[in-house]
């Protein structure tokens, strides 16, 4: 059954408008053309064509896939993003009216996404500009890998690479390259970039019904970010087992996408679709990374992960593996203000991992107390067989604790609790002192206190605590935390 | 009917720690302690605790608010993030491995949301810390403005707001201060900000089923981050309304949340909680702003949109307002190299909108062939029924093009023909020269230029410059662009 997809918006047809308003409201440094409805351009706020000294560098196409592309704009990448309607290419006037706001003597370099719409459209601004007297050039990037070839006469789609393409040209053009020289970096780079995407759900456009396309459990892969047709529906896999198919596809050596062999020096840009969370992407960039360097010989001097290239609110994302050398990463790693380029991306790699700093002083604990006795007395048996009816009952009920607690919380209750007491079984096993029914409920305590966390943690943490130190006053009597009610003597 | 819900992810108990090895790959200037899984603390890679000479500020909590707190981590802003489960508070000991990783004879202060387990773990590390010689404060921030006083002695919860806090308290620390002066900063900071939240969706947890609460058509207001249930279940409205009621709720002077009242400086705060793309996002601000300058008569001095602490997939938007001055401001704007801080947001905010700039040369058109016939020729006036006519019947199209379009395409094509017919009715009636077939086709592919886009707007476009050549030779013949097939003489 089809609904209408939510969306937080106003009239369906004013979203790129509206969307350009905010996005100025939020960026002081981006301005747009006041030819609104129609004419929809996202410009530097600090230039003006007449006088820029700079070749302008200028992309676009059609809107629903913020921050594409004017969330680019900014010294040292884009000088002007046009915008179309939610998928749809940018009328000729429009682009027309953006070559003429930021082009100055040095002429502009159009950075266009290989589909018919944007070519034509941008191809004829571009021809009637040069009949006003500007220097144009146009650069077209096609770096999807989803489809095989043959690939007939349309080529290859323009995907996430492209925003690799905008800031490699827009760092050529900052550093005072005549237009020639910025269009040939771009075209260059255009060459070295594969991308392949992976969708689970299909975008919604504003104001229509959401498509059921994608089951239950599905993924579609090679998905247009538009939502067309991808290559493959599959079933849903581990985003591991994805990224590994995703590269390989990339990086065949069959479909020589992407002149990339053993020993290259890559970027990786894991590029979320709209819907989806910065935990899922860094998940996949942290399986991505080492099968990059291990499966396929390859040195990742660069790593990307952000939603950059959207499809409105897809869930999924796509992989960009760009060949690059020394003059490649001075072009990614130059500095630029447009704000929705990723920071803190550049520079050489530290090892990642950092040992744990040890407390200023050791525990008192001797080693001794921390095993597990081999010959247990009939208390330690006692104590043993209750606290393994206590972990596994904890642990049969933890479906329904989850349940239960997404009723009032955030339904983590029982998985929690299902960590802390297969903690405790394990522990126990390996060294708890069950002989000592005061260290042993101290052990539980550091077990809970290690594995568990979050509210029910800290509690039971502290319960043992005071538990340990009502024992140790006591002498031999026994508390058992998880089922505080219970208490016997020897 | 409830399903899995679906995710790029692996192991679902492996997110976090998979999260912070994909987030190190990304940003080479954090690193993490080397005590996975168990201990999962990221921080700067740039500093140790034992020569660390500035005040080192410590944030985290449950996880699954991804960038929040690690993306966070960097000079300026936090020097650690300790990182609990999914919604689950670290244990203790984690949170002390980080404070001994990264403290220094200046100290460090615990930035902690007020939620129950945070309090307890972040509070128990830091007496455990000051018992081993530390310097330790804590901060509570609690900025919800959701569920209305009195709020019991649990108080407000923490949401978006403490990023706010963390990026003043980075500020302060980086500029060297002392331990209780940055504490103090923060304090008073946290102090300023109001924070609620609407929720399209509930967040699902990695392997478990996805809820139902919210039905289609459906929002919830002053929904929890991890998805505790909100103060009221509410029909969706346009974004332009529920920003509208957030703010009056979080500005309210009868809760009196936030010491904000006409002619405060104000920084706003658009967060999207996972699932929400920045489009709407940016929808979202460009309504936020007018507001609150107009109808609460605040300067609105920065804006943050993007998403910043998150509740895992959840789709939805939280908005912070935080009352400024001059220094809040300064430590707003003061450089970090923490990756996931907005950059582009600071400085003054000059005029949004630019003219369009004018072409080189003025057509050549007069204007007198550009405005209606008074009188139209039987010619003319069959032109009009035909264009009417013609029109009409792609409007009525419209649903059934964009169905047949998103088989195979976008599903946009009816849309798109939609404005183009739309507005050739509307300039027909404005200044159509009726009389003169020819030029009244070049006009209709004037309209069609200007409004559709896309491929097929360019298409008409060079039909239409086609016929009105062929026109022109033919001297009076005619052919309809919209229905190519027809022609007749007059």
């Amino acid at each position: 059954m089809a609904f209408q997809g939510k969306k937080l918006i106003n009239d369906p047809n004013d979203v790129v408008t509206e969307f350009i308003e905010g996005l100025v409201e939020t960026y002081p440094g981006l301005q747009y053309l006041d030819g609104f409805p129609e004419v929809k351009v996202v410009l530097r706020a600090d230039i003006t064509g007449s006088t820029h000294d700079k070749v302008a560098v200028i992309s676009g196409g059609g809107s629903g896939h913020e921050p594409a592309h004017a969330g680019f704009v900014g010294e040292g990448m884009l000088t002007a993003a046009i915008c179309g309607d939610v998928f749809a290419s940018p009328p000729v006037d429009s682009i027309l009216a953006g070559i003429r706001a930021v082009t100055g003597p040095m002429g502009c370099l159009l950075i266009v996404k290989n589909y018919t719409g944007d070519r034509l459209n941008f191809g004829l601004a571009a021809e009637q500009a040069k009949s006003e007297g500007y220097k144009v050039e146009m650069v077209i990037v096609g770096d999807d890998c989803a489809l095989p070839p043959p690939r007939g006469i349309a080529g290859r789609r323009g995907l996430a690479g492209t925003v690799l393409v905008h800031k490699v040209a827009g760092a050529a053009a900052a550093s005072g390259l005549s237009l020639s020289a910025v269009a040939a970096e771009a075209k260059r780079a255009s060459e070295l970039i594969g991308t392949m995407g992976v969708a689970l759900s299909v975008c919604t456009l504003p104001g229509q019904v959401t498509s059921d396309r994608l089951g239950h459990g599905k993924m579609e892969l090679g998905l247009g970010i538009h939502g067309e047709p991808g290559a493959a529906v599959a079933d849903l896999q581990p985003v591991d087992v994805i990224v590994s198919h995703v590269l390989k596809q990339i990086l065949s050596l069959e479909t020589n996408y992407v002149p990339i062999t053993r020993g290259s020096r890559v970027v990786l840009m894991i590029n979320g679709l709209g819907g989806t969370p910065v935990m899922e992407l860094m998940i996949a960039t942290g399986k991505a990374v080492p099968r990059l360097q291990l499966e396929h010989g390859l040195a990742v001097e660069r790593v990307y992960t952000g939603s950059f290239m959207t499809s409105l609110d897809m869930a999924g994302f796509s992989i960009t593996v760009m060949k690059a050398n020394e003059e490649i990463l001075n072009r990614l790693d130059a500095p630029t203000k447009a704000p929705c380029w990723p920071v803190g991306a550049d520079g050489n790699r530290p090892p990642a991992k950092i040992p744990v700093p040890l407390p200023p002083s050791l525990s008192t604990k001797s080693d001794e107390t921390l095993s597990r006795p081999e010959q247990l007395s009939s208390q330690g048996y006692l104590l043993e067989v209750a606290i393994e009816a206590g972990a596994t009952a904890v642990i049969n009920l933890s479906d329904s604790l989850n349940e239960w607690d997404s009723k009032v919380g955030d339904g983590d209750c029982g998985s929690t609790m299902f960590r802390g007491a297969t903690a405790i079984m394990e522990d126990m096993k390996k060294y708890y002192p069950l002989n000592d029914p005061a260290e042993t409920v101290n052990e539980i305590g550091s077990s809970i206190r290690r594995v568990m966390g979050g509210t029910s943690g800290i509690l039971y943490d502290i319960f043992c605590k005071a538990a340990y130190a009502q024992l140790k006053a006591k002498g031999k009597s026994v508390i058992m935390p998880m089922h505080c009610e219970m208490g016997w003597s020897s």
